[in-house]
């Protein structure tokens, strides 16, 4: 089940990351490209950092499958996507609580502690995302909406409590993602965030 | 021969660099090191996402001397560079289809499956011209001029489909290259790319 | 001594990250991450080129607690760090040299030849900086001020010559990287930098 949450997570990013693309003018493969490396780049530097090589978008190709569905997606359903903007909130909210759960586990089974995984969740949820707006030349989000990556570090941290607390895996990760996926969606809602400079 | 090839598409890229780098006004040591970014920048990544390290770059000294004859030359012959521009171009593009089919092969030889070394290839042309607009803060040449990458795509494709048939690894190597080479002379020629928003 | 200047050097760096960050309006989280990328991203991208994964910042917690005891620093010491602007540069000067000595040993202890080790030792000193400016699309300073990376070079260079002529092992470090600190503040002072454009 999470494997799918997983895909869906990634095609996503993929559909912001063509967006993005879309925006810049790009051409169709430079859509697929930004598509594939917003929706990958956090599980890849996730490996990296691992030595846990290669990443896992070189070995199952469903990863290139949704960046290569998203291109698709983003330029026929551009309006769409704009639309049910409340949808699409919501499914990448959960995303990102997901890609952040995924990683910190990810980091607990290659032996890191919890504070290095928690941060291996946040890299896994935000990292594509930063490498997204660093190609079209923007600030990248994560420094801009604090809630976005705090979204991300709590998600993480409330999953690995859980499963030190010894809970079924599968209801930590449920639990874990929908409550990162409400604090971003609560954040996005009312505009929230702690900027240095109100 | 390749190692030839590899080390003469090696000195062009890292030209490309050092004349992006004197359009920045920068100083010796930031042509060099944009030089070398930009010459061995593909190279390195692929080694970093197969683990494979550390990247040749450090092993051999011929990249690195690559890089550093490449200041003089573009700082020498910057005006001969924009004279024989079709000279540039066709080793320019030369290089891309050795570094694709190089980068191919390299990630059968590592077990990887076809798509993925496809993708390798496309990565080792590309990723040095990436960081070097990154770093001067262009959307990278690759999201705007789609028959860059998408020569590399074919030609790392035909390097490995004449691989599979069983030719002559020397004669598929060259014919793959040319064929890349070819491809994209013709879209320079003729100012082919499959834009979105033409 | 030497793993005190190591954490002395890489709170400086984180410093001058969350300044960064700071003139970009960052929130809290925003600046947290700015300074950890800026102090550790040099010794991060050494550890992936050298496959010594994963990075020492996530097996030891003192880089994040440099980089989390730094936000406060520049935020509250804004102006203090402006007024004994010399302090500053003397310690983040001598941060250069610590860091460009400990890459260039790294490399020879992981059996990289002479010039490698320097070039690691460059990487080590300057790559967080290159992340830091990147983020804030700015053109790298190791790309602009040519005495930076050129201070970061002959210190690495110093420590490999002194460690080959069997001199002690701290008198070296010293030595090399109050050179190195010693260059980099009279380049500040008489702002020598050998631009090709002047």
């Amino acid at each position: 089940m999470f494997y799918i949450w997983d895909i869906i997570g990634t095609f996503i990013f993929c559909v912001s990351g063509a967006l993005a693309g879309k925006q810049l003018k790009m051409d169709y493969l430079g859509l697929f490209v930004m598509a594939l490396i917003t929706g990958t780049g956090g599980g890849m530097l996730r490996s990296i950092l691992l030595g846990d090589l290669p990443p896992v978008v070189f070995t199952k190709p469903d990863y290139v499958i949704a960046a290569a569905l998203a291109v698709p997606a983003s330029m026929m359903f551009g309006n769409a996507w704009q639309r049910h903007n409340r949808i699409v909130s919501i499914v990448g909210a959960l995303g990102l609580g997901v890609f952040a759960c995924l990683g910190a586990r990810t980091g607990i089974e290659h032996g890191l502690s919890w504070w290095a995984s928690i941060g291996l969740g946040i890299i896994s949820a935000t990292f594509g995302g930063v490498l997204r707006d660093i190609i079209r030349n923007e600030v990248p989000l994560i420094f801009r909406k604090e809630i976005y990556a705090t979204a991300a570090l709590l998600g993480a941290a409330m999953v690995l409590t859980m499963d030190a607390a010894g809970l079924p895996k599968d209801f930590s990760l449920i639990v874990a993602s929908v409550t990162t996926a409400v604090i971003r969606l609560l954040a996005i809602r009312y505009a929230i965030n702690a900027s240095t400079h109100d």
